[in-house]
């Protein structure tokens, strides 16, 4: 019974999201669902994605946590429309809440959309949010263990981020075993080595994502 | 419908929390569920109590993770009894795994178990497993943030460790903001500052870990 109950929520989760995506891809509005644990960089990923692109591409952002805006409050200090959702308790973002928060954002103005979902490696991973893209970012002081311990996430996602490699000279981590095992999981993941205090070190992420809007908006015209 | 089936899973898990709490009591076993990120250091932590403390006391540990026996086999080394639960996907522990895996443990021989739980802020906190106490670790590269954005854990720990302190210089980790959230949430939270490279660092932790076992099992000889 619990896992009849499951699949109904998945299956709803996953019409809701396919709808979703329709409509994003119909605007040509390129959506990311950024995955990661509390505390690896997201929100600092966002802020440094927003400050670098906002020039040529227009970016809105969805912050998902249990409580507290302290996210929003940082992208909104960044210049980009933001709508929080908290969760309150709840261990990651749907379809719903994602449809929901789309009504207080002007779709007609957005290049790109990043749902920035609740800090957990795991959970988010089952519940698609109408992304055309998973990105996860693992950050070097989690270890290089994690791929292999939290595969669904690698696996599933099209780009994977190895953040915080400023740190790398004062932690033990391997980071070509971690490259090893994340090409294992998902030989196809674009895959990029990052700090978000240096600007530069962000440029093949920034290549990336204006890449997908431009294909999502050439697949739109064909 | 989805909230009166969760309620059901809750209710079963406390009942089978309670049992297995009461058995341990019994024993004089102290029990720690051991929670927080992903590589926020918890395997860390129970390598150093078992080389630590295992001359005066005989530790045991669980494992919990989603796939891989890769901390079962770090503790192994370490030279404490050990047993692996992967949960396949699951994003935390309950009772009735808990219970199954102490059937291949020396129960007469334990006199603290510590069940390291899924590296997740969020879902763990909602499933007892018969702790006497439930412990969170918060690495200070992961952001002075967490405690206001996942409060249950912080609420429900007996003892908090904020981990890594030796990386402080090279972080922004606002320490006395992350100490003061903490104490807002939870004012009798047992606090440590610690870093699992140096030993000296947990003698506080250990200092209390070693008096909560000895309080136990004057509670039983009561």
């Amino acid at each position: 019974m619990e896992i009849t109950v499951m699949s109904n929520i998945l299956e709803k989760n996953e019409e809701i999201a396919a709808e979703l995506n329709a409509r994003f891809s119909k605007r040509g509005i390129f959506v990311v669902n950024l995955l990661g644990s509390p505390g690896c960089g997201k929100t600092s990923l966002v802020e440094q994605t927003v400050r670098l692109l906002n020039n040529d591409f227009s970016l809105a952002i969805i912050e998902g946590d249990l409580y507290t805006s302290k996210d929003a409050d940082r992208i909104a200090a960044c210049g980009a429309p933001v709508v929080q959702i908290n969760t309150h308790g709840g261990c990651h973002l749907d379809a719903a809440m994602v449809k929901a928060a789309i009504s207080q954002l002007d779709l007609e103005q957005i290049d790109i959309l990043i749902v920035e979902n609740v800090g957990n490696l795991v959970c988010p991973a089952e519940f698609a949010v109408g992304e055309h893209a998973k990105v996860v970012i693992l950050s070097v002081t989690e270890g290089e263990d994690k791929p292999l311990k939290y595969p669904a996430v690698f696996q599933q996602s099209a780009a994977v981020l190895i953040n915080k490699v400023d740190l790398l000279p004062y932690t033990d981590f391997a980071i070509d075993a971690a490259i090893g095992d994340i090409r294992g999981l998902n030989p196809n993941a674009n895959l990029f080595n990052v700090s978000c205090k240096t600007a530069s070190s962000l440029a093949g992420w920034l290549e990336w994502l204006k890449k997908q809007v431009i294909m999502l908006r050439k697949q739109k015209s064909d």
